[in-house]
């Protein structure tokens, strides 16, 4: 296995730098771009998993999320920049169910196929969920509903006090995480002390810069993606909302794919939910309100204002994310259950 | 008690078949089809209430579920058939939120009546729970909003796909309790074992032999009472949809009321809810998605896509019964919520 | 503290009297009526404060929503006298508003600071979000969507038969908690015993007195603030909208405000939890529908039905509250959470 992914990005790497300098099809890049990135996130999953070992659960569970979501937060100022601000927000939408529902659907699945009943801390599920319905909920559901009523200044200064409050949110989030609360909910779980044990399989400086450039070979192969899309849409017969709901979502959060789903399989329920759900939180209040106010920097200014088919599918999600996983508890049918959940979307947006 | 319904029937069946073959007034036949159907009613809940001590809490649960919504199946047919998809549509509706307010609400309220506190198996519910949100506010959402800014080939193309993973995860929800975790979550409750040493009222024969009589005789009625309809809506001034969502719903799940009633008084609150959640999950993740298919074959096909009353009374019965039922716990006060909620959504259905 | 709350409240009530008899400017009144208002809610907490030492944690607590109540039921039925029932509704939004996010929020927050983990009895906090969802879910969405479909008359039918269910539900409530079930989820917690440790502040008949004088001050200056608005607004540029959903709500719930407050610094959850969601459910089950029968007498009578803004702000801000309050557990930053929903609508009622 290991050695399949060495092959794929020791060829890919290099066959999508030559097939992007010298033009090859666009439909074939296509497929070789998105080998790549699947077999670089391979190496990204590795690499977080060697530093989670390493730093424990929980800032592992950070790290996969920010180097998942750095990845999606270039491609998105490139995308603002060209003033293609319906891109993305259908983008950060498919993030978002991307990460609810794929991710931790596939999570669940494939962990619960192993084991019968898999366990994760029930205050961290508790915590999270209170964050995807205020982040979602409230943040994104209001400017939404009351944009209707107002004119366009009104609505920007408004999505603008609301990016506001859900980035400094985030920050105290990770504060109370991080500092006032460290630890205080983990005493409930026994799972802190045998991960400890466990050896890395890369030493701290090694996984380090397998991380740092198997990112920056990510980033490069997903911007070169990015301009195929269009082509691929035409021949394919794939309409923008949903290459920027499905397609770039599942390529765009390969890395979170597959570390979580390796961490369920290893029955590390902790790390593989803080990857999905983290991942969420993050693109919900951080990248998405920090692109709202770099966008002011640009010609098209970004109000946080989403198509109400993108709106009523993220509540879905979160909605049947947050009863499925406030039990601390997963199986294979509850993963199946998100899984069914995403194909519906899939199938909406498709034929939107 | 018992013989008062013996009465009931042995009057009411030959009553409601010479009166519609001599074309009796409908408003008296409306009546005599109702009072038959509930006393026919009493027989199917002790018939499976039989089967149910014999079988277990579980299959008992499924059974009742079953035998009561056959006869839904086979009124809608007839009435697709016909090309009434409104009125399809607004009898499951009727169906769940019949089950959900009206059986629950019904069952925890006699139930608390007697005890001060019943529980029932807190895995099960959560595991209801999950796929209530799924079914309804996912698989019925989603074609609604997604069906407004689509033409009519698209819409019935998505919920030909919604229906197919409907069912699909039904058949998965299946092979989950009765297979792969089949008794998984057991060991938390007391009530397996007791059950197991009560009598049944009939042999498994009998019981059975009665099921499938007057299953075969609720359903004779029940099609000549839909004949009633719309001479006794212009005589009372019940518009179609209450008809369709509060009138069908009543009479139509007078099977569930019967035995969930029944087995919440006997303090059987596993069974209870299973009648009346597995009931729903049945109408939403099967008869209502094998009718949309069933549809193709008749001229008019029917979509997945309700009115907006008719979303928003299903979203809210089931946000509602969650968070009631998700604790594992219930008493008199429960009940009367559902109560309260079926009949405010009862004057709405009225007055529209 | 408290002897600057003496003066203040010496100072403040013959100002407010003066003033509004002498015609002082209306600016300068309005900021004398809010500092007053405050400082006489200060008189309010202790006093129900000392009863609910002396009558225990639940009668208390009902005390504490009662008193908080009353004044705005007062000015309610002088607005509706007045016509105007668009003022009425936005501030039963605004005390919905403010008693979920504001009021829990600022107690979670503060006593959060104080305590690392504050419990409160899970039992209420279930029984609390059941009728939350109830009343904003299922009474005030359902007449909303139904509304859009149907006449005047209609409306107001449905409006009264709803008003019925809310107030008929609203005295079950009462009855199942201080009579059928009285104790009955009380073993769990360990509080009700060291409570009655404590020494009150005041005797039962000192409490009472000065609780009857306080209220009375309050209403009265309340009615002479309401008279300021119009020009406040003019003055300041705010809506009414906005002046009826956030700053009615502060100023009119600053009794509640002040003594949750207190209670949560204390650590005595139980009663802060109950005076700001009881006063919720006292809000939307009895106050507003007891607004819709007074209407009757008047001109112009008001239906049940919010205008959109309002009422998905209200679902957003119940679905908040439930997932954070339901696990009986609080800390400083679910508090904070609940303030930035609180700001985010705010923000939103502000720019409409």
């Amino acid at each position: 296995m290991n050695k399949i992914f060495l092959i794929l990005v020791l060829a890919g790497v290099p066959l999508s730098v030559t097939g992007s300098l010298l033009h090859w099809p666009t439909v074939m890049m296509f497929g070789v771009y998105c080998v790549t990135i699947i077999a670089l996130a391979g190496y990204m999953g590795r690499a977080t998993e060697s530093l989670a070992v390493i730093s424990g659960p929980r800032i592992g569970g950070l790290l996969n999320a920010t180097f998942g979501n750095a990845v999606e937060l270039i491609i998105s100022i490139f995308a603002l920049k060209a003033g293609l601000i319906g891109v993305v927000l259908a983008s950060l939408t498919g993030s978002v169910l991307g990460n609810l529902l794929l991710v931790a659907g596939l999570s669940f699945f494939v962990g619960g196929i192993k084991f019968k009943r898999q366990k994760f801390n029930v205050f961290d599920a508790r915590h999270n969920s209170g964050l995807l319905m205020f982040a979602i909920i409230v943040a994104f559901v209001i400017p939404e509903v009351f944009a209707q009523e107002m004119d366009e200044a009104a609505t920007m200064t408004m999505s603008l006090g609301v990016s506001g409050i859900l980035i400094a949110l985030y920050l105290f989030a990770l504060f109370f995480k991080l500092v006032t609360h460290r630890g205080v909910y983990q005493h409930e779980e026994g799972n802190g002390e045998h991960a400890h044990e466990e050896e890395p399989e890369w030493s701290k400086g090694k996984a380090l810069l397998i991380l740092a450039a198997s990112t920056a070979a990510v980033a490069y192969v997903s911007e070169s993606l990015v301009h195929t899309f269009e082509e691929v849409g035409s021949t394919f017969g794939w309409s923008d909302l949903f290459i920027g709901v499905i397609i770039v979502a599942i390529v765009g959060n390969a890395a979170e794919h597959a570390s979580a789903i390796i961490m369920a399989y290893k029955n590390k329920m902790d790390i593989a939910v803080e990857i999905a759900v983290g991942s969420t939180l993050q693109i919900a209040m951080f990248v998405a309100p920090v692109l709202v106010f770099i966008s002011l920097f640009f010609e098209t200014s970004m109000p946080l204002v989403f198509t109400l088919p993108e709106l009523v599918a993220m509540v879905s999600a979160v909605l049947v994310t947050i009863i499925i996983s406030n039990d601390g508890e997963t199986n294979w049918f509850e993963g199946l259950t998100l899984l069914a959940a995403y194909f519906i979307m899939g199938i909406g947006f498709y034929l939107l």
